[in-house]
């Protein structure tokens, strides 16, 4: 007969199979999203001229930066951790983990929203993009969509990594 | 002889005295720093000449308004819970709680942010305010500070109810 614990509602496995935990494919899937957004993002912005004029986009640039690298080293421990079968669920890992992802997701919106902001002044309030033909406005705008599609995907990595702390 | 439970891991009592929980009297201390602090940014930013200029400070006093909302409501909770003695930590409420801050704080942040990056540009980028008198800049740059203590008090509460429904 099977002996049922009494202290089964801890639910460790199932904790541990969470979608986008650390050392998972679905992790890795989700910090290579953030990579490649962030990249993305950062290279459309650098490449449009007159990116400079605005203080907004090049804290932009730095922001995504930041991010590019912080995703790119979790992914590398993500392959890491699944090639040699590693257990990254530990108080101390998980602790840092959430802390860098909470910065990280904080700058990359804090960025977002204020470019955002900055087009929106330079499209509708101020009319600059009609009158100075030299700013690539639409570039501007693809650089700070792919912005927020990168921190949405820190997003839910930062709620997970958050989740299992609090859960273990 | 005491007996120790099998379980006793789960710690439940020590969870509930967490600071800043609903139906707390540091919770209710938060809220009502929240919506203090929200209702003086929006009052500071209503009251400045010219703030229908920028799309982004229409959006910062929308924002306020519904944080103020929010967070009176919660108040409101917690002086009822206090008084009647009411346990609030069940499932529903706290997940009601946790996505309520959650798109209450987010949209704070951008509002914040997006406000803070027009700042810039109209004080920096572009000088308008030198240019412009009718502009109340100083006035603006106390309602988007007002606004980031708002966003840092709210902030708090949301991990706070993220901890406790990721422990319970």
């Amino acid at each position: 007969m099977a002996i049922i614990h009494p202290c089964s509602k801890i639910q460790l496995p199932e904790m541990k199979s969470l979608f986008g935990s650390p050392g998972k494919v679905s992790g890795l899937v989700l910090r290579m999203g953030q990579c490649l957004f962030a990249a993305a993002s950062l290279a459309v912005m650098a490449s449009a001229s007159g990116f400079s004029t605005a203080t907004s986009f090049c804290f932009l640039i730095a922001a995504m930066g930041v991010q590019v690298l912080w995703s790119f080293g979790l992914a590398c421990l993500d392959i890491h951790a699944l090639r040699l079968n590693k257990d990254l669920h530990n108080h101390i890992v998980l602790s840092l983990l959430v802390i860098g992802d909470w910065v990280t997701a904080i700058l990359s919106l804090a960025a977002a929203c204020s470019s955002a902001g900055v087009m929106v002044v330079f499209m509708k309030d101020t009319g600059i993009c009609r009158l100075e033909t030299t700013l690539s406005c639409k570039t501007f705008q693809i650089s700070v969509a792919l912005a927020f599609v990168a921190w949405f995907l820190l997003a839910v990595s930062s709620y997970v990594m958050f989740w299992l702390l609090a859960s273990i």
